[in-house]
């Protein structure tokens, strides 16, 4: 058998969350919250299957559900997406991206993206024949550099892939890189691939800039948002992308035979529950508290937090601790001390070490403070 | 912008229930049914969500729901399947489809399809740089001629895709028909890829015989069934793919960052329905009951209808009525007569004329009745 992705294993979270299963370990490692989803939000879910919803939702998505979208992008950002040819809703933020990828990516096309990088972004171009050409950014503060990525600009760069608030480095994306983006994709036959997910948790006051607020940077990005992270329902799977009509058009082209639609009772009650804004605007204050509930119980062990901006995710240095290698520390720290994190070199191409693991903090306050405790005898 | 699909439009099946909704037709289009699900399996999908099962489902489904499928496919068919390495839960057919393509397909590679073919299947190799190769089966048989096959056989050759119960024929394939195509793809780099989603909806006391009661043939295919054919849920996206180990591996690298995991509540529910076999083993007397009221009613009409011995559809023959092509005789069938059908000729790659429509009979007596009214009037 001739693998499409012969260097490619199961996914790092699969790995670990099945990890930390065997060794009733805290699961700190895939993104996903350990306390439940608004019961109003489940008991729309079941209005909306009582009331017959069933069936095949219409390709793009239930119209309400992408009019609510408009309205709450436009209320919350000032930007305008016309719900009937700039709004798709699929089967999760993941199957948003691998769409984007494929409508794209023709063999041969590269595509620039910024390493640490979620894991699904290299894989998912190669699948099409894509050639990933990886930026490397470097702790502590992971900016972009954008003289870089002009030195990678070549005419078969097709993609520019980013993600603002970024998981795992917890930075966030400005209007000025925006700007230096937009600057470097003029002219080119070059489309951006924004990865926004996380974008109600930013703290400190901070506010999240999409790369839409750039309006000619609008006219080429495809936005991937995800109301797993937005609701506490990772397990539902339903997410969208919004993208000009002529490059939605092309996305749906390949949606339609990929999933063809999604989960339709679930569409009809996320329309339902979107009028209510304060479920998601609070978010950020929500995990503010979670943050700093961790940042202060890290400060009593030996693992040092770099900056965290955005996400439900902090790095933590371990070198006052380990030389080991991050996957070897990963996994002691999840058979040994029963905490399971994340190496941070599986966001990387190439094998590095520095000494960072990832922290999943969307846990409630008496799962951090047990891990936290945990983690303190490590030494 | 360089097309990944450039001659691909919106699917027929979007096309025709849009234009159902706008002029008030009877929708025997795209196939779902008028009727709802059963309401235990609700109310199961109800539990799952107050229990709390809101947050990602392991990668390849929820284990659960893999052993319920393990055991009915044993149950059912004799043939075994393991739940860990063999089974892997999809958002529905379409994505076991195209995942099962992504994984089988370089570019430059053949895909050997029987036309009329579901319109989804070409157009996904294209997206992967694969070359369908049709074979044409023709009316009113529809038969697969082996020896094509064998004629289109090349090096390049790596996927074949049938489909049985045939959609739109209606047709089931035999032993026979397996032992063909084991013989042509023995000693080959070559696999199948069998779409079973009407596996439960045989009639007159057939039954249907899957690709993987071939021993040698099971080796070599990835199986595609449905959660939404069999309980009448198209909305709620949920299916599965079967393959052996070494090829489930393949697919579940592509799948992990296609959707990575597939809605938790409603497997956790289909895994507790899945025990009540009655609810899939009438499938087809309650299916063939519609079959057969159709088939009565159209026969106080001018059109003439083949023979149906599986899937929810049935072809009728309207050149006692008209010379149209059949997609201007489908337009004018929805505006004029208010009933929405399919022109056989989207399921080919050039133009065809059979003057053959496809009916969708999953639906509730009085819709039937009421079509088949106005269906009479058609002259
Ligand atoms: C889709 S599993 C990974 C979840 C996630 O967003 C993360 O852990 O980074
Ligand atoms: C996924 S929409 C098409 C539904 C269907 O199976 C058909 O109508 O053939």
């Amino acid at each position: 058998f001739r693998s499409k992705l012969p260097n490619t294993a199961i996914s790092i979270f699969t790995q670990m969350s099945q990890l930390a299963i065997q060794h009733h370990a805290i699961n700190l490692s895939q993104g996903f919250p350990d306390f439940d989803c608004s019961p109003r939000l489940i008991s729309m879910v079941e209005r909306a299957m009582q009331a017959g919803h069933n069936q095949y939702a219409p390709m793009a998505g239930v119209i309400a559900l992408r009019e609510q979208i408009s309205a709450k992008v436009e209320a919350v950002a000032g930007i305008y997406y016309h719900p009937e040819t700039e709004i798709t809703i699929t089967a999760g933020a993941t199957q948003a991206l691998f769409t984007a990828i494929a409508t794209v990516i023709h063999p041969g096309d590269e595509v620039i993206l910024f390493e640490p990088a979620y894991d699904a972004y290299a894989p998912s171009v190669r699948v099409f024949g894509g050639i990933p050409k990886p930026v490397t950014l470097r702790a502590p503060d992971f900016a972009i550099d954008w003289r870089a990525v002009e030195g990678l600009m070549t005419p078969k760069t097709r993609l520019i892939i980013i993600n603002s608030p970024n998981n795992p480095t917890a930075r966030v994306l400005t209007d000025a890189d925006y700007e230096q983006l937009a600057r470097i994709i003029r002219d080119q036959h070059c489309y951006v691939l924004s990865d926004e997910v996380y974008e109600h948790i930013v703290y400190d006051g901070a506010t999240h800039r999409s790369a839409a607020h750039h309006a000619e940077l609008r006219e080429h990005t495809f936005i991937v948002a995800s109301f797993g992270k937005l609701y506490h329902t990772t397990g539902w799977k339903v997410g969208y992308c919004l993208a000009p009509a002529a490059l939605m058009a092309e996305f749906r082209k390949v949606h339609q035979f990929n999933v063809f639609s999604v989960n339709t009772p679930v569409q009809y009650a996320l329309a339902d529950f979107l009028g209510y804004r304060d479920e998601y605007l609070g978010l950020g204050a929500f995990f503010q508290q979670k943050r700093n509930l961790m940042l202060a119980a890290l400060a009593a062990t030996r693992f040092r937090v770099l900056s965290c901006q955005g996400t439900y995710f902090l790095l933590a240095d371990y070198s006052a601790i380990s030389d080991l290698p991050e996957h070897v520390f990963c996994q002691e720290l999840t058979t040994q001390h029963r905490v399971a994190t994340i190496p941070i070199s599986s966001f990387y191409h190439k094998e590095i070490n520095q000494q960072l693991v990832r922290i999943c903090f969307a846990k409630q306050s008496e799962t951090l403070e047990q891990a936290a405790e945990r983690l303190a005898r490590v030494s």
